[in-house]
């Protein structure tokens, strides 16, 4: 029904998350009113990005350079050494400004029912990084679900009798949630994690 | 604190609407685990939409041909000629099958507050078409606000002594609403307009 190359894009938003039908041709009407120049723009940045972009070969992370703008960064802690899931992680956490140390991606959770074991994610290349920098602390900074908690002791195991302190974030109430809309599990989870009001 | 080519992909998809920041985030994300042949079609396939698209010079309808596909379809109703505010409205219309006849679109609706006059929606090429078609009905389907209600009314102020049926869609509640959430003036309008049950 929509001309073959107007369906074409709808198609390619389609493919993008959260993005279904009706908001695919939303945004397709909008991109046919943007200026010949903005589209080519758009266009030529996706094709960049790809092009530009590699992962850092310490730490996993995004970068254009050598190594990401966190390696190359010689003031940070080098004692501590902060474990996330995927790259977009250490943007939640370089934005909040909380953390100081370096990061080392791994490549998503271990999930033994849907086939990911822990070769699959890079704890090799983790290991080879903890032998070299020697941190006094292993911060486990994943999501906090079963594949979360597996991943997180299976490092803690592989990690046992090297001397380093290993952290898991809290869990607990998010700030600013109403009580009846948590779940039983986060809030079985805030009750045993208590702490002593100061 | 992005790689300068992860920024401008952000920067790009927030440019459409209804994406923010976060959205622009987790898209540009999804794009950079694409393949590059998937990211190398998606934006030629924006490039060549730009080009390859016009408005249908009859009816102003997008096309990649001389006419659109509505306009040379000869079997349609010539009869009913339908007014839309933009060439979505006539793809929403054709999805319900319900149309049989053919489409006019307007650029937008008249909104004085606004600067936008008769002469700034393509007022006299409707009046052509209409004149050369000769219609026995037309059917007003823009949106119910006060620029769509403008609109109209000056449509069929224009189009009187022509000896043709105006017609507007019908107004009321949308089907499987709640009745506390219809606004009041939506309402009123179904109240108005209330229809003899058959």
């Amino acid at each position: 029904m929509f001309p073959k190359s107007i369906f074409n894009v709808i198609e390619g938003f389609k493919l993008l998350p959260g993005i279904g039908e009706k908001t695919a041709e939303r945004l397709t009407f909008h991109v046919l009113n943007m200026s010949d120049e903005q589209i080519r723009e758009f266009s030529s940045n996706l094709e960049n990005m790809k092009i530009r972009v590699h992962r850092c070969p310490l730490c996993n992370n995004y970068t254009e350079e050598e190594l990401c703008s966190i390696c190359n960064n010689t003031s940070r802690d080098d004692n501590l050494l902060c474990i996330v899931e995927d790259p977009k992680s250490i943007y939640l956490f370089e934005k909040t400004g909380i953390f100081n140390g370096y990061y080392h991606v791994i490549n998503g959770l271990i999930s033994p029912l849907d086939g990911i074991n822990p070769e699959d994610i890079g704890i090799e290349k983790l290991m080879n990084r903890i032998r070299s920098v020697k941190p006094s602390e292993v911060i486990i900074a994943v999501k906090p679900s079963i594949e979360g908690e597996t991943t997180s002791l299976y490092i803690k195991k592989i990690l046992e009798g090297m001397n380093i302190r290993i952290t898991r974030l809290a869990s607990g109430l998010p700030i600013g949630a109403e009580m009846e809309y948590i779940d039983p599990i986060t809030l079985e989870r805030a009750m045993v994690d208590r702490k002593i009001i100061e």
